[in-house]
This record gives C-alpha cells, sequence and structure tokens, in this order.
C-alpha cells in the first residue's frame, strides 16, 4: 500500500466519510462520521479523521468529493446543507492535514458518477449520467469515458431540468424541476398532500412496497418526472447508461420498476431508447471511489508533466504545506 | 493550396454544398446546386459537384456532413428530409471519386457547431451548442473545446428535448418538443391557428418585424420553448455559449429579442445565466467548416499514429480505392 495508495475523502452533509483506495479502487480504512454543525467542530472532525486514517501511510494524492457549490478556481466550497461552510477553503485545510501531495477537489455528483463508471455499475459504459436521489436531486456525467464536470464544474445537474412548467415551486425558483418530483421529501410532501400519514422516505417506499395505494402514486409521479429528466438528458447527452444511488434508491423496485416503465412509455427517439437504468452498485461508497480515481488520474498526468486537469477532471491542485 | 487543403462537402435536404479548405480555414471554389430528387439524380449531382471542386488538386482529406440519421459504424446515411436515400453508402460514393485519403462523415448538427467554434462566433467557448432552427431544430455540442457527437453520433438533439408535456404533439412522437414550438412551420401553423393568413416563415418573420402582432406572439411562444430547450441543456452540459444558425436565425431580432428575454427570465441557477446566445456568423457555412474541420482533425490523427476517432469525432474513416 503506502506510496500507491491515496487518501479519498467524502463530504456531505449528512456525513464525513475517508479511506485509503489502491490503484485497483479496493478501499481500506473506511470510516465516517456524522457531519458536525458547527465550523470549528466540522473541521475538527475532518482533521481528526482523516488523521486516523493516513495514521502510518503516505498517500500520494488525496481526491476530496464535496457538495456544491464548489469554487474549482480557490478550492473553497459552500454546500448548500453544510450552512457553517461558506467560501470554506477545503482543499487548504486537507492540505495542511496531509501536507506535500497534491489535493484534487471534485463535486459530489461528478464523483458518484466517476466512482459508478471506475469500480461500479457504469464499467464500460461509454456516456454514463450518474443520479443521487435523496433529500435532493444530484448528477454528474461521464461522457467519452472521461469525467465531466463541464467549465464551471456544474454539468449533470439533473435535479434542476424543468420537466412541467405547470408543476410545483423548485427551492432554486424554477417550477417543475425534476427535483420538486422526485426528491425523497418531495414525494413524501405528495403522498402527505394526498392522505398519506407517514413520515419519511423509508416509510413511504415500505409503505409503496406493502400496496399503499397513495404510496405507490407518489412513486408513480416521482418516477414519471425523473424518467422526463433522464429522456432529456439522454436527447442531448446521447446517454447509453444510467446509474441511481442515493438513500432513495434504496426503494428497489419500488423506485425502478415505474421509472423503467415511464421510460420505455415517453422515449420516442430509438438513441433514446436504448439507455439502460441500473442500481447503484456502489452505494455509499461511489463519491470515495470517485474521489481516488479524481487523485489517481490528476497525480498521473502530474507524473507524466501532463496538464493534471486534461482529462476533463475540474480539478484544483496543489501542492501542500507552502 | 494542392496538398494541405481538404474537400469539405455539406449534404442537406434542400442543397448540396462542396469547396476546398485550408488548414487556416478559408474556403475556396464553393459550389453549390439543389439536391434533387431521386436516388441517381442525387449520386450523379454529388459526383458532378466534387469532380469540379477538386479539378486540378488533390485535397489531402474528405468531410463530409450529412443530415441524418447516419450510421456511423457503416458510412450509410438515410436523411428523414431526403427519401431518396436510406442506407446510402455516402463514404464509398465520396471514396470513389476522390480516391486514396481518408472520408470522414460527421452529422450536420455537430458539424455546423463544430464550424463555428472553429472559425466562427463559438471560438474560444469551453462548451458551446450550436442549434439551426429551420424546418425542423437540429443541434450539436462542442465540449471542453472538442467536437461531442455521442457514442451514437446523436447528441444535441435539442429540438427533440419536451419543455411541455401538454404541448403540441411532435414529428417524433412526443409532445412539447422545442421543434414543435420553434420551428419554422411550426410557428408558422401556430400563427396561421391565430388568424395570421400568410404562408412561411419568411413572410412571418417580416409580418413580425413590422409590429404583427399575431407574427410577434408565434415568435414569442417559439421562442420560449426554444429558450426551455437551451435552459434544460446548459442544466445538464454546463454550456457557456450558444450560436443559433439556420434559415429562421435571419430573423434576427425578431427571434433573438424574445429569446432573449425568455432566456433572463426562466434561468434561475448562476451557472445557467452565464450562457451567452449568439447568432451564427458562417450562416451557410458553417456546415462545410465543420466537416473540414472534422477531417483536419482525422488526418491529422491519422498522420500522427493516433486514433483518428481520439477527439471524439465521431467519424469513419477510410482508406478510399478499396
Amino acid at each position: 500500500m503506502g506510496q500507491t495508495a491515496v487518501l479519498a475523502v467524502d463530504v456531505g452533509g449528512t456525513k464525513i466519510a475517508a479511506g485509503l483506495v489502491g490503484g485497483d479502487g479496493v478501499v481500506s480504512r473506511h470510516t465516517e462520521t456524522p457531519t458536525p454543525a458547527t465550523e470549528l467542530q466540522l473541521s475538527e472532525a475532518l482533521r481528526a479523521l482523516l488523521a486516523s486514517v493516513v495514521e502510518g501511510v503516505a498517500p500520494s494524492a488525496v481526491g476530496v468529493a464535496s457538495a456544491g457549490p464548489l469554487d474549482m478556481d480557490r478550492g473553497t466550497v459552500s454546500p448548500v446543507n453544510i450552512p457553517a461552510w461558506r467560501d470554506f477553503p477545503l482543499v487548504d485545510l486537507v492540505s495542511g492535514i496531509v501536507p506535500g501531495v497534491p489535493v484534487t477537489l471534485v463535486g459530489d455528483g461528478i464523483a458518484a458518477a466517476v466512482g459508478e463508471h471506475w469500480r461500479g455499475v457504469g464499467r464500460g459504459a461509454a456516456s454514463m449520467l450518474g443520479i443521487v436521489v435523496s433529500t435532493g436531486i444530484g448528477g454528474g456525467l461521464v461522457l467519452n469515458g472521461a469525467p465531466y464536470p463541464g467549465p464551471s464544474g456544474n454539468a449533470g445537474h439533473i435535479g434542476h431540468t424543468v420537466v412541467d412548467p405547470a408543476g410545483p415551486l423548485c427551492s432554486c425558483g424554477a417550477t417543475g424541476c425534476v427535483e420538486a418530483y422526485a426528491s425523497g421529501p418531495s414525494m413524501v410532501r405528495w403522498a402527505q398532500r394526498h392522505g398519506w400519514t407517514g413520515a419519511d422516505t423509508r416509510v413511504l417506499a415500505a409503505d409503496a412496497g406493502r400496496g399503499n395505494a397513495i404510496a405507490l402514486a407518489a412513486f408513480d409521479q416521482g418516477t414519471q418526472a425523473l424518467a422526463r429528466g433522464i429522456i432529456a438528458t439522454a436527447t442531448v447527452c446521447d446517454l447509453d447508461r444510467v446509474v441511481i444511488g442515493g438513500g432513495v434508491s434504496a426503494a428497489g423496485d419500488v423506485l425502478f420498476a415505474p421509472l423503467r416503465r415511464h421510460l420505455r412509455r415517453l422515449a420516442t427517439l430509438n438513441f433514446v431508447q436504448r439507455i439502460t437504468v441500473h442500481p447503484s452498485m456502489l452505494g455509499r461508497q461511489a463519491g470515495l471511489l470517485g474521489a481516488a480515481r479524481s487523485a489517481l488520474r490528476a497525480s498521473q498526468n502530474l507524473a507524466t508533466g501532463e496538464d493534471p486537469t486534461r482529462d476533463g477532471d475540474h480539478v484544483a491542485v496543489q501542492a501542500a504545506g507552502q
């Protein structure tokens, strides 16, 4: 291990995870902790977590996946669901903990997509959309076999494609976004408005699995919107595969059966009809593996004298300990 | 000229164009002819056109842009608007006319985008969508500065993104596609249903320019749908620039003023609000230049021993005269 492993970090609103990842994608010392609420606690928790993971080893590089928005040029993050961090210098913090190696920053949506493409159910896909269905809906694209974060690092925002202008108001200000129908809280709200009395997505999925009509209808309207978003993305991006992870994807057939039915019903163009939809294989490790993969690519490019961002990884690489 | 120029060909439903294009993008011997109706006439017209353009010169490569669908593996085309050609071996035909040089096939939507990105108003854009608004609505993507045709060659199909499921029926079988609102014939039909008595898009644009209320409303509903399609594409592809060509774009401000107004009104995410929209600079030469650019890249890659398709050009390259 030692020199060849990279340190992978995944910072989300619910948990912080880290681990050592070899060039073969094997994860060791996988550790996670709930995300603390204050800036000081958060920095301390991250410091303690990383120190425990790298104890006695010298990772060759660090990959950090973070909820966004990210500022790639400055290496700072302002995650919507981590209010304690606004323009927080995450790359600097990590560089301080693991000095002397390049640190690569990547968005959590694209990290999950890259992870699935590298070691999960996305392997071999030419053009893949990874979707994370959870409290919100995020996504990331792998195009021509390489990560595609886009010039601003925001590509793959399928949660905010509008599928029906007459639809419900979304937190982004638009109406009818995929997220306003298909996120966990959106489906729960829809069900509650229609008389369902449960509290959260997990119960909604269980009730749908038991045949509760309102719960089934909630997943039906949510997956119809998700199918429309996938079809719109495939129509412009010419996708061949879609991988869906995140908490809500744990609902399994309750989510995937109506989603596939809507896709079959709504896709009209041949090249869109060819897409296949798969549940995430890596689950919560997808982001960690995607962060590791991005770090491996960046340090490989650095070692051969290439631009570390040449593969379209929108990364901020900086030598630590300056 | 001689060795360094490539022969560029642009085959569309209305006209066939060809010319010699230097490495600097300068076009010479630009010639075009109306697209004949029968397979035999079409092949003969293409043969005569190409023979006249290459007379006395030896182009180093040939780039062919064609209306789709295309079969990239077999080098055949079945353009929706050229019924005479179904699974027509266009690459073989061109190879027979200009033997001994590689022939690169590319879709007309991506060719127009690549042309504008190379020598037009798309220069320097990191991620660009080119749109052709005409009898139908086509498009093509340039991502990370390189053509992105997608695995099946169909990326950029913005005309068939659904912007309102309650919208009008589209020729593709879906309802509410951008094309069903914003193509020339769609806007003309909308105006006629609302009492306008003109015959075609040119008259509709002229009437809108003179302040005719129905004509203005027709462009308003069309450009609103186009704005929604652009926003959906920018939301997943993280675009920085959009270039619009095609016959309808000749309407100028009648099209672009309401389009920009709808974009400002409907874009909610920062990274989507940054996109700028520009009329095509190259007009009818965009496709020809895109075909030339693709041929130049492919033959450059061949010369250096690289995979000729490495830049994401989805091209069929075959040595001619076999």
